[in-house]
């Protein structure tokens, strides 16, 4: 049977997550939804990233298997009846067994900081306003040190999910466009809530709470009560999944 | 009495225009709302710019005479009982006898244009969202012929309003970022609705419904009718004033 690749932006704000749960708002109950109203079927859908509550995604990208119909009216018409925090910008045919999950080579998150002191109407929900002193060559340093394979056990509450904790940082970078610190950062992998631990524990090193020899200890391994905060999820976006092909 | 200026941003949505009116919410009557509630008076406002219902700001600028306290203590003040669609992101003490609308030398726009296929969820009633075809060359070659002194009588609909139609654009340009087309203008001053009309007319000609010598024509003057489209208030952002000082 074809397989079709959507790739999606969402707000978060108003979705409790991806995964479907019964009674709650999803991103994938909505899609599932939308897609039944369009086709007649409900095909099981595979997902790259299964984002949590509250965090956006740029590119998100999903695949099942249908029989019929050409890719870019499906996108058109799904667009016609999903509601308007969740859009699909590309629909297209995948090869034959392609699985948007199993077949991710890299994820690529994009943590928003507005960095000022005075609040913006149109980051609500869409950034973390961060009105404290930032070192921005501290932040520099972290996000180089971050790059390459490290042991992320510090990084999340999840250590039943996992059995292994090592993860490979291909990308690890902080730009600034105007009042608002990114940190974009691609990895094979993530675990639950890694970015936003990375970049709360950050955030401490760049206001002096942490020094940057306690950082790179960090990212050798350790208890999860060794890192810093979780940030809020209104800040994370998956931007973008990587394919071979 | 020492003279305060505000640079203010705000999310238009869900005001009805910048002036007061009476059982409306408007920006003006949020500020002075404010304003109150942290000095316990309500000094009369002057505006650089009286914006429409839905038209957003990044840097609207107010002043008003107030007695005491310091500029940034009032500004944080503000922020602390403003709503989240509106905040003060510059407060400081201006020269005396500062007027924000009479001082001001000139006003920056800038209308956006989500220029794709699918609609997007974060750019909901923050850009116009145009899938049909765009010429990007025409666009271009419209705004060139903006630069410059124009009769804008074609270009607003409140002919009594005005003795004079004629404003100096002082710049004028397309510019893209991403999906997003935005037009940026500058002009001594602006006529109701001017920027929106001139999009609107814009796009009809980027997607050949009009050609590049009527574009030329309506710019020395006519009646309302034979100009284009006012394009939705969302796109609008009024992005900056300056001053000669």
């Amino acid at each position: 049977m074809p397989v079709f690749k959507l790739t999606l932006e969402y707000d978060g704000s108003e979705f409790a997550g991806w995964a479907a749960q019964l009674g709650l708002r999803t991103v994938e109950g909505t899609l599932a939804g939308a897609l039944e109203q369009v086709t007649g079927s409900a095909p099981a859908l595979s997902v790259a990233g299964r984002t949590d509550a509250g965090v956006h995604a740029w590119g998100q990208v999903v695949s099942f298997s249908h029989g019929e119909g050409d890719a870019e009216g499906l996108g058109g018409s799904l667009n016609g009846v999903l509601p308007r925090d969740v859009a699909v910008v590309r629909a297209e045919r995948a090869p034959e067994g392609f699985d948007a999950r199993r077949d991710a080579r890299s994820r690529t998150y994009c943590y928003r900081v507005l960095a000022r002191t005075a609040p913006s109407p149109f980051e609500r929900g869409r950034a973390l306003w961060w009105p404290h002193a930032l070192d921005r060559g501290a932040l520099d340093e972290c996000a180089r040190l971050l790059a390459g394979t490290h042991d992320f056990t510090a990084f999340t509450p999840t250590r039943t999910d996992h059995v292994r904790f090592e993860r490979d940082i291909l990308r690890s970078e902080w730009r600034r466009t105007g009042d608002v610190l990114e940190l974009w950062i691609e990895a094979d992998a993530f675990m639950r809530h890694m970015v936003r631990i990375l970049v709360g524990t950050m955030l401490e090193v760049s206001g002096g709470r942490r020094d940057l020899e306690q950082w790179g200890k960090l990212l050798e391994g350790g208890p999860r009560s060794d890192a810093g905060e979780t940030v809020a999820a209104q800040g994370l976006y998956l931007a973008a999944v990587s394919y071979a092909n």
